[in-house]
């Protein structure tokens, strides 16, 4: 029986993201019923390797929690159905900002979450750019992969920036790690040097001074690069101080668009572009805001080599 | 520390009913931080007893899972900081209509949630009325208690029904044992016999006659019995046959009234009055409606009764 | 190791039945050594996928306790040498009638059971025509398959009815989705529409009248359908209630033959026939009575196409 | 409500040994209701530490198998009605002697046993003597007690010997710790010296010379003691050794005399009384026969004094 | 049996430590034995709440590994022996610094070393200042306690720093946070504003230019503060770079000093002093060594207080 | 995938022992880093069958906790890489002589060890001559094998015997089957018969005579069999018995060669040769000791053959 391939399933809003996985490793998505939180196979999964698919932001129609719901009740039934191994890919996981305690009997949201796909008996999981890889790493007990976009992004940049002098800038100090990635990535790619700047939080003298723009940008081409866009608050503080600093031109980059509060951040825009990546459509912008200062990367070709390689098209 | 009083928290939405309950215990609502799905206890949980009261309907603000997973989130919490144990109060606990696979490969939700919740590593749960108490029974492997409302509704009925001739109309036969229990109670309550009827799908000499009024209801006065109005059309198709059946006087009764259709059905009532429980508010009814065409019982008495046995207030 | 064939093994009193399921399979028992309750496989089973055949009633030699121990014991066994895979088989599942708690602190003992299963590692269950589905599929964290005999039933009694207007009876209300589904299955062997009656526990004006026959039988064939034969009570009631209602023959059916009180109920024989099938042998009946009265059908093919399309034959 | 004493059950069989432990400990058993294997508490037990008895010998009403599934279901309905803290005690526990492989493929019942007292989420267990203490201890992963028996038995045979020499005899090497503890206790209880031997499996020169005693007995008292009594075939090839090799008089002891080969080894009787404990009620020997040849010893003090140390009683 | 105050037990080499807080609160350590990696309680620890203390550094006697092992088999042993309730204290908690998979293929020790912690049973586990507190949150599924020493430092330093501007110095930008925990401790005890600096590795134009100290620290006090002190170095490298910015004055802090590399560093001491705290003894260091550099702060009493809220002594 | 052949990895200390079985399954050893506690695979692991080598005994490096460390740490790291089965190879397997209770509140330590083994998602265990089988068969609940080396030593030691008579000597009571084993070996290898003998705790009349050898031995070859040497007394004690006993040749033999108390036994040797096998190298001894006392089995060849039909090789 193993000589099978394994199935494919897309829950509802997560079927284009999908059906490019699939047509990427030369097969189809799979056929499933879901009325409201009822979703159930329709192809038999008996014995079957399967991967489903959902990506788990709120959107207008389903909050996250409904998503990872119905995503939990299908994995349920796959396996009660007998499917031999149910690998998740989640190009954005939810929750990834509750990773730890900061106050007084806080909760550890990632590690809850963890326990409730386990508890559902997925077998893997598989997710774009997580908040915090070590509290990722550690909230699972089943195998996980956190597959990373600075190659991506980097690859991306390498043909926008021209001779430029260019800096790699994170918007604060939990990315810096994250951005080091991106420089390292950058460099190869443009076979020289890239320059690192961060925003830090920052006091001197008895008087709180705000951020501060760490590392030399004047004169140079800044790409602020983040996990995530939620308002994009951040992304803006970052480039505002870019641009004081006497940066000559400015990108963003995120893995994750949310842009939760909407188009607004567009009006005057700041950055040349902004390249995220399809893990979240970018559904709460105007069509032509999309068109005209977003850039998407495609990240269907990583989840693709990543499940061919995890045997699933091994044999085949 | 076991002498503490147990501490009671209530997750927005479920405030109102959680209030109550502490009143008649004689005690107040702990306090808690609820930031979107980020709960936090404000008051210390270390080593105490906890009781998390939450109603997981869905209304405009949050969807049955949203408030699941934020109730699970918390319960998280509480056991993180040290809580002895968790014991969780749904007055109406989500999902139950999808309690067994009726079709090939069908989700077997009741137990999913069960096996969510003690990944959660709550310890005990009380629900009122479920809807299938064979899968509630077994889908859960912490102690559960599923406390019936027959009683109450009976004491209500007996104030209504006068001298006359009484019965208790199952609208399926799937409630046939719910409403008998009802049958029962109100006849203890009014010292007299119920008679009993039920709504039964049923065929004759090759044709499909559709549902069929079984049971003698001509002359008296007929009580509908369901846990759940959903829409509300099951009532209505039974009302209508005991109407054309020649009962004279028609009431109905379900613990949870969802009314998911709306007042609609009320427009032209058939019923007297539809009798409800308070587990979830008709918030979909314009007030006027609920003034005139519902009569919402307490049943925050059986809870508190039942915590105080519990032995939460047990040594106080 | 995979291309191998599963290994079948059968415990003491269900060899016959395993081993007709292995003829249709294209192969034969392996061996085991049974001392009382110590059990062990000869074959190798060390990365095996293994099936074990055991109908847990209980009989002269050993109780359903005694059998299910044993079983248990011995799936321990194999997993213990190594068996990459234990399936059981079980004919006829024990404890089905205590579902539910119906009585203050009752036990739930579906689940008890569904717990001590996999307490020994058992991967998967299939159990023909189960007592109470919803409780089963709640009560097992593994993979389960719950056969349903109707369909095999349909075809024997399409052979006996003839051209008479058929009902199909269920004898008591929890039965009633069963019935129904034997009575569409019955629809598609005929080829015309076949009624349905049931047996209701009901009350009238102030008396306890008893159950009654719901349903239009008179002048008809009827076919009292249940999944189990106990003492037969159930079935002698619901017979004549159909006589009495004006049935011209009378059929029934039910898969599981227990016949707990012997050959009692055939001194004055009500049905034509009985059909059961063949996950109980009636070995409390003399074999005349069997020959005269019983119809037994063979649900060894049911096993065989399921274990077949499992995957355990799917690569030979 | 801790401070509530814990409630004593007895199932059927046990209720005698119960009885009598709890009036040591100043307290009734609590009552239950037993349907064949439909078992549940008619106290409340919520929130309360609860005791119960069984003996898991097989008799002929029950098999072993039967009162271990009984237990275990009973044990699931105390803590799904909300028991706090189970705790079985097993005068006799069953399948001690199939405790390790022997041969290729073998089951380890032990190991299975523990396994499926957890999942009905027993707590605790109590066992007299069990037959191999290395594998009781490794087999269970809830806390358990294996209370020894030596010293009741020393101090038993101390009221016998008078002033002779006595030695402990040991029937198979197996069995070589437990003799030296009774023979170690019975100095203490003299006050003077015990000699010890075993009878041990033994060849030399090229031919099988049988089993052989080790040790001198001659003109001395000898005790064989060992922790059963099955057939009786050991005990009695030790005595008749003992008896060839000198010895002046003959006792045995054993902690459970299961007799299963019934009052025949008493037609000749070989040992002047044969002591057992009250674990397991010689029913199967006739009363006359009990009286003259059998010595019994009362355990429940043992038990008694361990549960008031276990904490029980330790508020009160 | 919940009124008797807990047991608290201290392996080899935590004595000293676990004395101290006894003595806070008022008892004695209990008694065990320890022979090489067998250990047991000698006083009983039936149904008693335990505290075990064991500062998981290796030292010259035993290895980190050889430390945690013992703890763990005594752990067990206590639960074996009924211990109700086994908390775990580790001053100093072993392996925080692989807590997430920086290279393919990478261990996540901390979560392996949660699953083996929870697989003996332990029920908490308290640590002071872990290396990554979202490792840590997310690691393990029992409750645990991350005790941090900012404010211990804060009242140390407080009375050292006299009127001088003071600026708080992370070593390195993933000890920021822990860092400005710190200053702002340090600002309320001072009551007036405290600076921030960080050591960053940080690149300009084309060429590495290695780590940089960010923020202000010419002619102010500086504090570098880091939760480990391993072979020294990176302490070393921040106040070389606080110097050479022209700090007037220097100074050290850090939870834990284990000193790997000895005494050497202190041969041209660049700090006025280090303080550490006693999770881990000095005892890499001569005596006079200590005496001169170092100021130990005494963690004892935030254990102390942690034990007794944990309700261990609420009841007494 | 699963076509693909196993990868065998030897942690440090452990690849001398595992090239040697790689070399019989015509393959290599898969490579990976280690780096103190830190060990990774650089091979790709995902989706393959894995077996991981490490022999734990302590040396003057790592004591047996920092080989157990580190062989689990290892384990999880290739579960977390997505090792579909991790199987673990101890030649020597520590804490087997903690393998029960035999003092009050004692530890369980092999059970305790099996936890954490489970724990780090060990799928399957393969053990070299366990000191107790019944503790080791009742600890874990994954699949174990414990090879014995009987058959080894017996056709070892029937090359040297001649034409004497042989006699089987156990040093103790507890070893007495393992002896046995080995004796029955050795008369099917030496097509005769072969004695037996064993050393006694032993009493008689009112003094403590310590240790006897029961059995003959006058005039014959004795070979005394134990399965662990470790200061080397017990066998002395034993062969200086046999010598006095009349013993013409002595050789002694037992699976793990420990010699904790160093080469000081050979001083004046008592045996002709002793031997061992390679699960532990004598790196206690000076290499001309080895030479001439000891010989050394290898027993890679029965690890090799179990692995092949364990199905790892199966298919290629």
């Amino acid at each position: 029986m193993l000589i099978d391939r394994p199935l494919l399933f897309a829950l509802q809003g997560s079927e284009h993201y999908a059906t490019r996985v699939a047509q990427r490793l030369g097969c189809q998505l799979a056929l499933h019923e879901e009325r409201d939180y009822k979703c159930r196979p329709l192809a038999s999964v008996n014995g079957r390797e399967v991967v489903v698919f959902h990506s788990l932001y709120g959107d207008d129609r389903q909050s996250a929690n409904d998503k990872l719901c119905r995503l939990l009740f299908f994995c349920g039934a796959l396996k009660d159905a007998g499917a031999r191994h149910v690998q998740v890919v989640t190009p954005y996981l939810c929750y990834g900002r509750k990773d730890r305690r900061s106050q007084l009997q806080d909760p550890t949201i990632t590690r809850y979450l963890a326990t409730m796909i386990e508890a559902c008996h997925v077998d893997r999981l598989v997710a774009l750019e997580v908040h915090n890889p070590a509290a990722f790493d550690n909230a699972f007990r089943i195998p996980t992969w956190n597959l990373q976009c600075t190659e991506l992004f980097a690859q991306h940049f390498a043909r926008f920036v021209g001779d430029a002098d260019v800096v790699a800038v994170s918007p604060d100090s939990g990315g810096a790690k994250r951005a080091e990635q991106f420089r390292r990535a950058l460099e190869r790619h443009l076979g020289r040097s890239v320059g690192s700047a961060l925003m830090e939080k920052h006091r001197a003298h008895s008087t709180l001074t705000g951020t501060l723009l760490v590392g030399e940008v004047s004169g140079k081409t800044a790409i602020v690069f983040d996990d995530l866009i939620s308002t994009g608050e951040t992304l803006k503080h970052a480039g505002l101080a870019c641009q004081k600093a006497g940066a000559t031109r400015l990108f963003a980059a995120a893995t994750h668009g949310l842009f939760t509060a909407g188009s607004h951040q567009f009006d005057k825009p700041l950055f040349e572009h902004i390249a995220i990546s399809d893990s979240v459509p970018p559904f709460r912008l105007p069509p032509e805001c999309v068109t005209q200062h977003l850039h998407i990367l495609d990240t269907t070709g990583l989840i693709a080599t990543l499940l061919a390689e995890n045997g699933a098209w091994g044999t085949v």
